[in-house]
């Protein structure tokens, strides 16, 4: 085909080259773990990226090769990102809440190169000593005089491997397939999974994902993703931020209600970014104290169904959008977003809940289709029930090493979500096809129950599986914990979860707890709860 | 390299594809001829590019082959440009402008296969028959009752040919170097020459070029693009709008200051994109009527450089922003904008307007620098002048057939242009390289001489170029029309021009004309005056 137009791949380092050219006084903040905050520019940021590269360089780092990082949300992170991306190494994102088992075996299974790690998960690390034998070394991120000791590494300071380097770095034009960040799935269901993400699929990612039809940054924006950077890459966020030209806020590991109350007031966050919990966790922390959140203006929402007694709480009590979206380490992970548009102020509050709380509508670029299990695909009524695909560019086309590759179905990516569409285009994921709870040959969602729990004002959080079943073969069984200071009655419950769901659906047992089982991105590990509770109604009520 | 992401190119079709899911509602408004509007969705205009595509594969249309359309801004270009290019022919736009040789000889060099063309056009296309030999037939976008007469062509009505056909098409995923788009240059400095634009760099183009750094459409935007679909592609607009869910104005061929003025009103317009010279028509309109443009928010104005008194005019009696815009039909061809940023509310007025007259900064992907003779870049200081070069995914890397080769150096594309950048990275054009003055080895921008001029009120436009003179090699001499119901004196004309430019840049004849030639955009034909007023101080002052 003859050339006309430049081959000009768009590569990761573009995104914060451009920032520090057009935006070069916007900010990225850092809250530290000692509770003191870091503040510095994009332009400055450029500069570190560049250190960071011929730091690589200096250690002899080649193109394609994996460098792990093991970190939360911080300026160190996010230049490393640019740093490692940009001189053609991939980022690999540990998942700082997996077990030490499962961070061996994903370290081992990427062939990792070197790890920079907060000081915080060296533990973790120092119990690997002797089991990752590619790793050739162990960088600490934090400043030179606060360095943790080590009688199992030789342990090297970041700030100290980096000052030494040049602030320019000849950037290498690098293919658009090019891999530029490795991060594994939750492991949810199962093992975790490599998803390796490529150059040009991260910068178009960044460009729709941040465009005015999904995230909307612009130069107004002070964008604060609590969504880990160590996992899905927090949602693409730090390199959409900086591609808009939105003022970044990271939030560390400071994660309770009070830290992120305080992050929102004095950065004047407008737009945060977090699965449900954190969102719930805040709004406890506002209820207990009184406090209000001025400038929050949206919320994204994902990882998980949003509950719509949620919503409709951050709509009425603080005036905040609450914008739900679906999507999949394997899809980048932004696919499908409820973004607000002109024509929901034609609809009622409870409409506009509706629409909000569901996973919205694609993202330009990206296509999803509901199937059935032959394969064909299902009508968009908003009631059918389907095995969600999705198809993009930036969705995978393949696992890391060629795993799982039964997911991958004439073109599509075959999710393992079971979702309906509605005539408008919503999506909503009603459950993961290994979590739809199978009653007597018909359906029952286990997160619709776990959503019409929470308008029980006692209920902190539901979580709803399949427990085996003489004469149903499955039977949803509830576990909830519970509010403090509501008065909780289980009939009062039942009788709520009666004005939601059909009444074949209520759960044949409920059972309070102290404390559910969170993966590391706040989602409920139901395998673990399923190994628990499987057999709880043969064993009690037999 | 291991493929992990999926291989899926985004093609032109896409947007409208997502466009009739996402903004199914959403209007595509023309003006016609008659003076009536023509109204409907992205929807229904799915339907009509797919009946576009099926037609032109009844007509043997294939897969690369070129389309030419002759036509104003109206929905059936609009469904042009999706069903030709979507179905992977090249949509060929003509400029309706063009002098019946330079048509001749365009169509002749595209090889182009048939020609959809207004019926107004028709006139032009005669006096072509017996010279175009590629072109197999005529297609006329009107109405079936509506067909003009021809004694030399056997006329299709494209009503006719396409009523007939399915409203779906399979969509083939064309590569992203497909070629999707031809256009010409204006032939402002010599002959036209070919640039090819491609699948994927229109897709990228649209999507950037929408972005909310740059045009930033989204639900709320109501875009009135007036630059011309028959000429870079309306700036990408009749893609950028429906992939953010604009509402389109299409004006067709009312551009008078009244017709402009109406449809700005009559569809709440808040955003339009026009050369220069069409805001000075709508605000001699504005100031001889007494009437207000209250919708509208933003103009985008490129092309030629923006008159400073302009950008204040608008601002200041309309409350209108106004966006200097940089771009070539090389560079797809939206380049640099000056668009909105927060630190402008701490800028006075005056320097709003100097930002705002300027071509702005690069959209993200887009690089510039400007250069010396020999070819190292200068500094970014806001008085060097150097040739600019750009470089990006949606800029050419070589004209069609290989014409003017010699523009390519280093990976960059050597605009033509002089300009100088300054230290936050505003682009201004200073000139076209052809046109500085080159006065005793010093240069004169005729640009900012043109402009100071547009200071004195009766001054309606004015062109200044380089006069041969027997000591200096060149002088500047200046052309003015004038605006009736203002004073003129020529005396006070050079008042105002010493206070803007410095005195030995001065021209030494100011001529008052009744006219000025202009491109079929609007541009001020150099080439034209230069030949007759060329040898004007040697003849009137020896
Ligand atoms: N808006 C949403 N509504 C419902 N479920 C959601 C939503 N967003 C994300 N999810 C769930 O999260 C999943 C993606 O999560 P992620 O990629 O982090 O790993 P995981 O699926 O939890 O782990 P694993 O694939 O290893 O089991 C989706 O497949 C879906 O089940
Ligand atoms: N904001 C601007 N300020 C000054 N000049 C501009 C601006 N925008 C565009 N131009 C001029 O317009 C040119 C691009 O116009 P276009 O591609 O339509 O054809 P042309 O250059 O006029 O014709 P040809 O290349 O055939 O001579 C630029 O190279 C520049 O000279
Ligand atoms: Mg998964
Ligand atoms: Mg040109």
């Amino acid at each position: 085909m003859a050339n006309h137009m430049m081959d000009f791949p768009l590569n990761t380092i573009d995104i914060l080259k451009s920032a520090a050219l057009r935006y070069p006084e916007k900010e990225v903040v850092s809250a530290l773990p000692d509770g003191s905050m870091h503040r510095y520019t994009y332009a400055d940021s450029y500069k570190r990226a560049a250190q960071v590269a011929n730091c690589l360089k200096s250690l002899s780092v080649k193109k394609g090769d994996h460098v792990a990082t093991l970190a939360v949300n911080h300026y160190r992170h996010f230049e490393l990102y640019y740093g490692i991306s940009g001189m053609g190494g991939v980022v690999h994102t540990l998942n700082a809440r997996l077990f030490v088992e499962q961070l061996e075996y994903i370290i081992n299974h990427a062939e990792d190169s070197y790890l920079f790690i907060d000081p915080e998960f060296l533990p973790q690390i120092e119990a690997l000593a002797g089991k990752i034998p590619t790793v050739r070394g162990v960088i600490i991120l934090c400043d030179e005089d606060k360095m943790p000791e080590s009688s199992v590494f030789k342990l090297q300071n970041y700030e100290t491997l980096i000052k030494a380097q040049s602030e320019t770095y000849e950037w290498p034009r690098l293919d658009s397939k090019h891999p530029c960040g490795l991060c594994y799935t939750s492991g949810t269901t199962g093992n975790p999974k490599g998803v390796m993400y490529e150059q040009g699929s991260t910068v178009l990612h960044a460009m729709m994902g941040g465009g005015s039809h999904f995230l909307n940054f612009d130069e107004w924006t002070v964008a604060m993703p609590i969504v880990p950077m160590y996992h899905v890459v927090a949602w693409g966020i730090p390199f959409s931020a900086p591609l808009y030209g939105a003022k970044l806020v990271l939030p560390g590991c400071a994660l309770s209600g009070e830290n992120i109350h305080r992050l929102i007031e004095e950065e004047q966050v407008n737009k945060s970014y977090a699965v449900p919990t954190v969102w719930l966790t805040l709004h406890n922390y506002l209820q207990a104290t009184g406090k209000t959140i001025e400038s929050l203006k949206l919320v994204g929402v994902g990882g998980a169904a949003s509950p719509k007694a949620l919503v409709k709480t951050f709509a009425e009590k603080y005036d905040v959008y609450w914008m739900g979206i679906w999507g999949m380490t394997e899809t980048s992970p932004l696919a499908t977003g409820a973004i607000l548009t002109p024509e929901m102020s034609d609809l009622s509050a409870e409409e506009c809940y509706e629409l909000q709380s569901s996973a919205g509508k694609p993202i330009f670029g990206v296509e999803i289709e509901i199937f059935d299990a032959n394969g064909n695909p299902l009508p968009h009524d908003g009631v059918t029930r389907g095995d969600l695909r999705v198809r993009g560019p930036w969705v995978l086309s393949s696992y890391y090493k060629s795993e799982g590759s039964n997911s991958f179905v004439d073109g599509w990516f075959e999710t393992g979500d079971v979702a309906v569409i509605n005539p408008e285009g919503y999506l909503r994921v009603v459950d993961r096809s290994k979590d739809v709870i199978k009653s007597g040959g018909e359906w029952i969602s286990s997160v619709e129950l776990e959503n019409a729990a929470l308008n029980y004002p006692a209920v902190n959080e539901a979580c709803v599986i399949g427990a085996a079943h003489e004469k149903w073969d499955e039977r949803p069984i509830m576990l909830v914990t519970l509010r403090e200071g509501e008065d909780y009655n289980e009939d009062d419950l039942k009788r709520v979860l009666t004005e939601k769901v059909a009444k074949w659906w209520l759960p044949d047992a409920i059972i309070v707890v102290d404390e559910l089982p969170h993966t590391g991105t706040g989602k409920l590990k139901k395998v673990d709860i399923r190994n628990e509770y499987r057999q709880y109604l043969l064993e009690n009520y037999n």
